[in-house]
């Protein structure tokens, strides 16, 4: 069965050494109780949690998977249980407002928690994991009442949220939907019309589920604009605020998913079910984004986590597994053959698993200081500019994350040979479930136009000229720097890079806006391999710095400086690639007619 | 459920056009009775047979699996009556020889069929695939009366055989294994020892199956210099050649896997059983290559199929499906949005799957007229250069076209958005059958190895001289064509840049032998790539040519040119970053202890 340790040598070196988290605590009117000593705390705590109570339950759940009974749906065995300790812990108020019943700490830490509960039970996870983002929406949009009666019983954790986007006809093209909502007398509204691929859509986890769900008012506007948001509860709470009577919203089945077996996927039928109204009729979908913006992180941060737990049983099973000789002679010459962790390739695969994973964290904590700041910063141009480049970084979390975790989970089968595919050893099920990370709240591709289309051209290159500026600042200020060159000089021209083959592009779509589309999933592959570049850089500059100083954990540091090295000269190469895919231009993809593509078979 | 049409416009392009097979046949001995007629009558007999008896059962094999009961296989159902259809309609023995009851017609016919089976139904493949190899490892190693007692029988496909190399502590490392196999009275052996990852190890489909079984003579030297081959059948023949006496091999259990589920991965234990020599004492691992580079192909061959099966159900999926509006404007005015066809990014996925299909089909028909050849050929000149071909190709059909076809199985999935992760669509499995692909017969790593290592190295990089002259010839013959030029000029840069690298790592693997292994997984990678581009010239010049002459099948040529330049374009570019990291050397990947990989954890 797969083992894991939570990464907290990892998460102190970014969060205290490269990103001074203590200051950026210091600083947040919400970090005033997370002191060093708070945060370490509750990291090992999370660490206990995640380890000894989710990642037992993950390889079962997967097997198990969720029982349809009359309506109800039973989670893994385990599921439950666990989740009353996580409520019992106080996990899901940890970064609540306190005004909510919330611990008031800052997002980042719970963001943090969240990449140890995806890499011990990403199923597990996804019960308390929409929560998020129907509370996001409820706290943003919602009314005094819908807060006392629905937030803070997300908050508490005693009750789970759900988001109701997806219909089978559209999921990418919500301006399609056919839900509808009829006003009802005393302000309500009658809902009625079908949902799928709803995450934690019904299960016996938790006491009630609120459910956020997007349909039509009567008058609406045709299209995306025509969209509300409404708050249906699974159990209509009563006088007191407890669950009552029995809503008519029901999950009519369970999907059969390729991976994260243990979470209940949901068809959910809506019958007239009583809701209520969030935010302004027919905004709808910017009520939504708040939750899917939360979420779209929070997927990042599944491929995040998925790839430092194959990256963990890889690098074990490499040290374990004897088999053939190193070819510069044997290393282990007292065991029958050496460990394969003496061979080149085997290290590639690990040091790619180990890039990533290391890469991601760092760009998680980075965005995460930037959430902080847009949540409770103090400064409004620092706001601004935090917001702007969370917008920016939010698809790259999202989708390189997602990308690159896959990958990292295949890696870590290879690591495996032929073991990697048994279903014991537990690599493979990390790759079923990576697979979802790519597709769900937005597919990669979605998330490419949001980036190039909605991010960067649309701001004219400006909220990328504020992020290629910090890097520009960085490489400077570094230019003197002989031992960190290797680094700088590099980053250095592919920022700049950067630049101008957005501009190549927006000058492009401005004869032809297909130009876009075509350039899009490689430039976000471009934008995360230079983001991740300008993190290792720093993490560099760190572990050099802590090295000159002597260092009783040198290991660590040459280990990162190492990695660093390799990220350089093995993965950044790939821009290389991207770059010429998207000078290529739209006109190989757009030439052939739909008929052409299939030499003359119609399935 | 997914559908398939067997691509006979595809395959009639590149064996009667592009690699003028009807010609290659003509000179073989074997290919007389291979008339273009002759051909075309069964590949569509075999079209035929792949979509209505194996594709209709490869959805529910999958959810059903095999059962272990008593010691007995049972593979889903449908899948022995598919199989009793197979062996009536003489499929197993088209390609072999007359003398052992074949039908003598050419491998290359058989490969062809062989990429509908996998296409179609990869687990029930997976039952007569291994027969193959162990039949070649009997008819070349053999004695007589092992060919007439179970060479005939696997040829009929009556009985079916296995490859049982690997062991619990040992796959790669074949010099570890510990099966022993001690000599009894009468010149037979017994066998004892366990074996694990043995596909079609036990089943109910045939009345016997053969295992070929790699085991240590009492006094074998150590190693790999020590392994014996021995034939060892499930029921031991009786006087009339029919299966007799229940021998000692049983399988212990059935691997859990993550996908191929409908094919049973069995742990076979040998508690003495009864075995035959095959070929010369300690001389297996000479007659398990026999074995091995047969199944190599045929594995690449797998994710050929794959690649294909996932393209044309993408393909159907994004004509249908309806989601957003082109960037330019719509292009379905009348339907509530455009088909997602119409979408760049959805195209660019479409492309790279029919892409890699349509590249590996014609890398497996061009490989496969070396097999003809060094099988059937009549000129000793020609052989020993189709030989040497075919050693420097088999790692490169069994690698490039598995870890490609991966990837293309997983742009069906992003095709698909969300629905790709659900079973029901079909889909998800691809990916989980395509997963296994570059794994067995040697992962990607080891195919690295072998292609870098021992055919490009060790032969002072002469076997390379012979495919890369190949390809010069064809830039030169091609140089005045003006039209060609955007395929030929990248492609002669490549094709002498590729020797250069070549050059390269042999001089740096003088210094340090860890420069091959650095080096070997993106320089198989690179040589694909490069390798396609050869093989999309030659289709580009063959549509162009039929496009100058007038065709009523125009619109396929189009596609067919257009499918080569988006090949040049968007995926060829992918050699800058594989030769960068070849470029990078060893120095980061062994610089790092592996203590020093887990910045302190231990699992």
């Amino acid at each position: 069965m797969p083992d894991y340790q939570a990464p907290l040598r990892d998460l102190r070196f970014v969060m205290d050494e490269m990103l001074d988290y203590p200051a950026h605590y210091a600083r947040l009117p919400a970090g005033e109780e997370a002191s060093p000593d708070v945060v370490a705390a509750i990291l090992e705590e999370g660490a206990r949690f995640a380890r000894e109570v989710l990642l037992p339950l993950n390889q079962s759940g997967d097997q198990e998977g969720c029982r349809l009974e009359g309506g109800e749906v039973k989670a893994p065995q385990g599921f439950k249980a666990a989740y009353a300790q996580y409520v019992e812990g106080g996990w899901p108020s940890l970064a609540a407002d306190p005004e909510h019943g919330g611990q008031g700490l800052p997002h980042s830490l719970a963001m943090v928690l969240n990449e140890m509960i995806c890499a011990t039970n990403l199923a597990w996870g996804m019960y308390p994991g929409l929560s998020h983002g129907a509370a996001d929406a409820l706290r943003h949009h919602g009314t005094d009442e819908q807060k006392a009666t629905y937030l803070t019983k997300l908050v508490e954790g005693t009750w789970t949220g759900t988001m109701c986007l997806t219909e089978p006809h559209c999921g990418t093209d919500l301006g399609l939907i056919k839900t509808r909502a009829l006003p009802t007398e005393g302000g309500a509204y009658a809902i009625t019309g079908t949902k799928i691929f709803i995450s934690a859509g019904e299960h016996d986890l938790a006491e009630n589920i609120v459910h956020l769900v997007l349909a039509k008012l009567p008058d609406a506007p045709e299209g995306s604009k025509g969209i509300s948001l409404f708050v249906v509860p699974k159990f209509l709470p009563d006088a007191d605020g407890n669950p009552g009577e029995r809503n008519g919203v029901v999950c009519g089945s369970l999907e059969h998913k390729m991976g994260i077996h243990g979470n209940a996927t949901c068809v959910m039928n809506f019958d007239g079910a009583k809701g209520f109204l969030v935010g302004a009729p027919n905004k709808g979908l910017a009520c939504m984004f708040t939750m899917m913006n939360a979420a779209r992180i929070g997927v990042g941060i599944q491929g995040l986590g998925l790839a430092e737990a194959s990256f963990q049983n890889a690098l074990a099973y490499a040290r374990d597994r004897l088999q053939m000789r190193a070819l510069s002679g044997p290393k282990a010459p007292e065991k029958a053959a050496d460990p394969i962790i003496v061979h080149p390739d085997v290290r590639r695969m690990l040091l790619t698993q180990k890039a990533f994973a290391e890469g991601g964290r760092m760009l998680v904590l980075y965005t995460a200081q930037m959430i902080d700041i847009v949540e409770h910063g103090s400064d409004a141009a620092e706001q601004e500019r935090a917001e702007t480049l969370l917008g920016l970084l939010t698809p790259i979390v999202k989708a390189f994350l997602t990308e690159v975790g896959f990958e990292a989970t295949n890696e870590g089968v290879q690591v495996f040979g032929g073991h990697g595919f048994i279903q014991e050893w537990g690599m493979e099920q990390l790759v079923r479930d990576a697979r979802i990370t790519r597709l769900y709240e937005g597919t990669t591709g979605i998330q490419a136009l949001d980036l190039l289309g909605r991010k960067v051209l649309m701001s004219q290159g400006e909220s990328l000229k504020v992020f290629t500026k910090e890097i520009h600042k960085f490489c400077q200020a570094e230019e003197g720097n002989r031992a960190l060159a290797e680094f700088v000089r590099p980053l250095a021209k592919l920022n700049a890079e950067w630049g101008e083959l957005t501009m190549g592009i927006g000058m492009k779509a401005m004869a032809d806006r297909e130009e876009v589309g075509a350039a899009s999933v490689d430039y976000l592959m471009y934008s995360g391999y230079v983001t991740l570049a300008y993190l290792f850089a720093r993490a560099a500059r760190q572990a050099q710095a802590t090295l000159a100083e002597g260092s009783e954990d040198a290991a660590f540091y040459r280990g990162k400086l190492n990695t660093a090295r390799f990220y350089f000269e093995r993965l950044l190469p790939r821009t290389r690639t991207h770059k010429q895919a998207i000078e290529a231009g739209a006109e190989s993809l757009m030439a052939m007619s739909a008929k052409d593509f299939g030499r003359g078979f119609e399935l």
